[in-house]
């Protein structure tokens, strides 16, 4: 088998055979594919698609170039959420906990923010000594204990993405359904779960702008992970406005706990609730989502959800008395407001702007090499249906430096649009696919 | 500027600046683009093809990567012919003699045969003592001397097009006709020609079998010429059967003197003169094509051809007394016989398969690291048209191992179609582009 062959069989819109994908995700591993054969296929790809077998295979390659874990031995379902990433959007750090203080497990391994959105990484390394870079040991401590546990992608999960991605990234590849399916299905079935909730953003602050991409990826994502024998819902959600009110890391965390608190925002909380509903219907708790819900808000209003965040800070080395007392947080030095140039009702908010602002202000990554202040952030007084004054409020800034202020307020006084008539916000759950 | 940034652009179908291309060909050169990226771009191109501009820019980037030729101390216009690959065909060795006797320069810089086809280096090595690899400065004493010189590529004459070709072989992006008029122009162009004549092969035994194909890519390599200000004609020539009757480096040698002697097939000859004619009217050396015709004709039977040959080659430290005896040339060991299953007249001999013929008896590469045997070929005996009796002989196969020819007649006797009705061969010269 020559790599040129295949190469050419997929640019010639041809479907590879199971041995043919094997071929090349092996040598991408061990480095007998060189890296130009590797960025020519991935075009080639990017070009013709992939038939859905050629996607199954290529994930499970990419699944079986590394360990897959096994928690056998853990007596209750391994479930786990992905998210396709937005800005605000924080909801593992509140459904893991949820979802493990209900009796499953939920191995979360996740990713860093870049660009205009957050990471779950960096969200978590907010909380003073939090580590998110166990050893495989260590992550079972902490799961098998607190029934969840919260880390960074290590080595010997899926090698083949970890090279892969960073060959999409300077090849102008990254955009492929196909290749955003393998990369994230191989590594969430790296982590040995029975059954995965994805939440596939759309609208103006998601990778997706087209509902019809997301839906696309989503059906790609739940296929695949199906034919690996797994139990897969994608749940299309709204990211035309950030999720919740505070967006940057320390500020982040905060809401999440008052969400644990019985607190917070009312659509961050449903789209909470909801996700733990599914996660507890895919996990077998539960036989519908109604049910889930209950489930999931008994969680919170018992404590129990809370509780299981505390135990989780503690066992990876954070200061767990963050939940009792937020202001152990990171806090920014200075507040700036966004003033509302007219009344009206908030009519948009331009969420990749947002997202952007919050990345200027130093609270995500511009470039991977980048670091991120972790108290740096945004809180929106307003949302899209608000009644605004003149002059009033929209958007509490929190900053360190003032260079970092004036285009990230430039961004942002542009971001809302007001006009005279309330318009509701679009509904958050927009469709599921694969139930 | 970013590489990934015209990757992109590319991808998108968006046309690529001046600026884009050069900076990317420049950093090919340099090493400061890494073949990953060159790769990822090159299946793009494949994938959206480029503008005249585009491409007319490329060629020159790809040219000036390396050293531009410069004859301006020669009186005389300096000319070239080439040819996108078939077999037996063998007018380069006709063609540079002819056009230098008659008083133009011929800086002819050629390749190696790949495949099914042949190379004119690898004939002219069959002369025992030819040097191809001539340092530039001795090329150009050959040149000034004998008014033609033939040697192959050296790493000064367009550095990027020699990488870029060897990335594109190994990532299935050798077919783009983009790239391979960028490849053949800027090699073409570094020679220092003021016009050149493109012999574009269609037919069973060509790169390019479809005739829209080859007059494709023959519109874009005038065009790009003409755009670098030369003077391009391109003929669409027939390669439905092999050129002349002889296939197989010292015996195509063989049947070029013989054509220098006035002699040798009617189809070869014919060719050589059309070509040399077109030249001569590029080169301003005469009015018309059948002015050229007469020039051309008038060089063969004066023996002015013949003896710039057997200078070139004394000069250039082959064995120059084959002109007379062309016994000195390497010859094969065995000979063997294709028969004729039944009487009728050849309607059809499939060229591809005759050229993979002689390549399977040691005279052509499979693969580029490949040696070639000198002596080794096939003297076709009938072509399309001719009169056979069963049992005749269709085909004298030249060999030196047994091995070799075992493969080889499965081939050929395979490859003559006999029928009961003489169907004429195809006009050599199909069109005429950029007259």
């Amino acid at each position: 088998m020559r790599a040129v062959d295949i190469i050419r069989k997929k640019r010639d819109a041809a479907e590879l055979s199971r041995e043919e994908i094997a071929f090349l995700i092996d040598g991408a591993t061990h480095d007998r594919v060189p890296d130009y054969q590797l960025a020519a296929f991935l075009m080639a790809v990017l070009w013709r698609g992939m038939t859905r077998s050629e996607l199954a295979a290529l994930t499970e390659s990419m699944l079986n170039s590394g360990e897959v874990l096994d928690w056998s031995d853990l007596p209750a379902p391994k479930v786990d959420k992905h998210s396709t990433g937005g800005v605000g959007d924080k909801t593992s750090l509140v459904i893991a906990p949820i979802v493990a203080a209900g009796g499953l497990y939920v191995p979360m391994i996740s990713g860093r923010g870049l660009g205009h959105t957050g990471g779950t990484l960096d969200k978590l390394e907010s909380i003073p000594g939090f580590d998110v870079n166990l050893q495989l040991h260590q992550f079972r401590r902490v799961l098998s204990l607190a029934h969840c546990a919260l880390i960074g992608q290590t080595s010997e999960i899926a090698p083949a993405d970890k090279k892969l991605y960073a060959l999409r990234d300077v090849t102008a590849t990254v955009e492929s359904p196909y290749l955003i399916t393998a990369s994230i299905m191989s590594k969430k079935m790296a982590e040995g779960i029975d059954a995965l909730v994805l939440d596939v953003k759309t609208g103006d602050g998601a990778f997706m702008k087209k509902q019809e991409d997301a839906e696309y990826l989503a059906e790609l994502m739940v296929e695949t992970g199906a034919r690996m024998g797994k139990k897969v819902v994608a749940l299309i959600t709204d990211m035309e406005q950030p999720l919740g009110r505070k967006i940057g890391n320390s500020l982040e965390v905060e809401e999440c706990i008052e969400i644990l608190d019985g607190k917070g925002p009312e659509d961050l909380r449903e789209l909470c609730l909801e996700l733990s509903a599914w996660m507890f219907v895919l996990g077998s708790s539960e036989k519908s989502v109604a049910a889930g819900r209950t489930l999931a808000a008994e969680m919170i209003a018992s404590g129990r959800a809370r509780d299981t965040f505390r135990e989780v800070i503690r066992l990876q080395g954070g200061d767990s008395r963050v939940i009792e007392d937020p202001s152990r947080l990171p806090h920014a030095k200075h507040l700036a407001r966004v003033d509302a140039r007219r009344a009206g009702y908030v009519t948009a908010i331009h969420c990749e702007q947002v997202g952007v602002a919050s990345m200027l202000l130093g609270g995500g990554r511009e470039k991977k090499e980048d670091s991120v202040d972790p108290a740096v952030g945004l809180v929106l007084e307003k949302k899209i249906g608000d009644k605004v004054q003149a002059g009033e409020n929209l958007c509490t800034v929190h900053y360190n430096l003032d260079a970092r202020l004036v285009p990230a307020m430039r961004l942002l006084s542009a971001s809302f649009e007001i006009g005279d008539h309330a318009a509701p916000a679009a509904p958050l759950v927009r469709k599921i696919i694969g139930a």
